[in-house]
């Protein structure tokens, strides 16, 4: 494998709608629809880009992304890096990639001098877990996440 | 109750601290340090503020506050209104006072097209829980929390 990692461009829109789907799917929720794709993919790379997302190539094929943006903790009164998706395609799973796509994502977290990186998990998502924990995340169970939908 | 919400002002911050101290104290939770303080006002009312505030007001004294930002639902590729704190100073509870933080809160997610309201709850917080449910709110159990500590 020939692994790179960098920032999107929006010349990689189509292979990153394609592995949402894949996500989709994998996480049994409906897929954006094709309003939606192309709405992500104006808010992605606009110049008041809404999220900034990682791509993981092999040679010139994407296979995984993440998704991130910033909140903020008024705690510790620090941005926060918050991972909205983090994805590997299902045939390069346990390649490592998805533990480069984190080196990178902590090290773009702490060049802005962020207290926290935070995302969520399906609790069915045992694979996944078994790998943040590795990572050294934290389950917050104490915390239960409330939705309003509009 | 002479009641106002509004946004917040620089002029609010001293109010929106005592706050803020007032709530950590609720939650069991560490405040903000002198330094945290300053540090969360300088990011609420720079010029690219890095959240939102909104403040209410029994005449002219802070009784409790909302603090946001906007996040983003990639399956959604809509805006998330994320609330990080609403809190409601103690001798004030019942008075409906988070209610209608929460009925501003909604008119700015929709005004920005917000997809959903998010938010997270402690979950011995049963008081809260029944504020939320009563609201509409859903409790995404299916969901962790994860946290890294940078």
């Amino acid at each position: 494998m020939d692994l790179k990692i960098r920032k999107a461009k929006k010349s990689d829109a189509e292979g990153i709608i394609n592995l949402i789907v894949e996500l989709a799917i994998f996480e049994k929720l409906v897929p954006p629809d094709r309003n939606a794709q192309s709405r992500l993919v104006k808010h992605a790379f606009s110049d008041k880009p809404m999220f900034e997302i990682l791509i993981a190539l092999d040679d010139k094929t994407p296979i995984g992304y993440a998704f991130y943006f910033f909140t903020y903790s008024t705690f510790l009164a620090k941005q926060t890096m918050f991972l909205e998706d983090i994805f590997v395609s299902d045939r390069y799973r346990s390649g490592g990639v998805g533990k480069k796509l984190f080196d990178e994502l902590l090290k773009i977290a702490k060049s802005k001098k962020c207290g926290r990186l935070d995302f969520t998990c399906l609790n069915w998502n045992k694979r996944a877990m078994k790998f943040y924990d590795r990572l050294g995340a934290k389950a917050m169970k104490e915390w239960v996440y409330y939705r309003m939908t509009l």
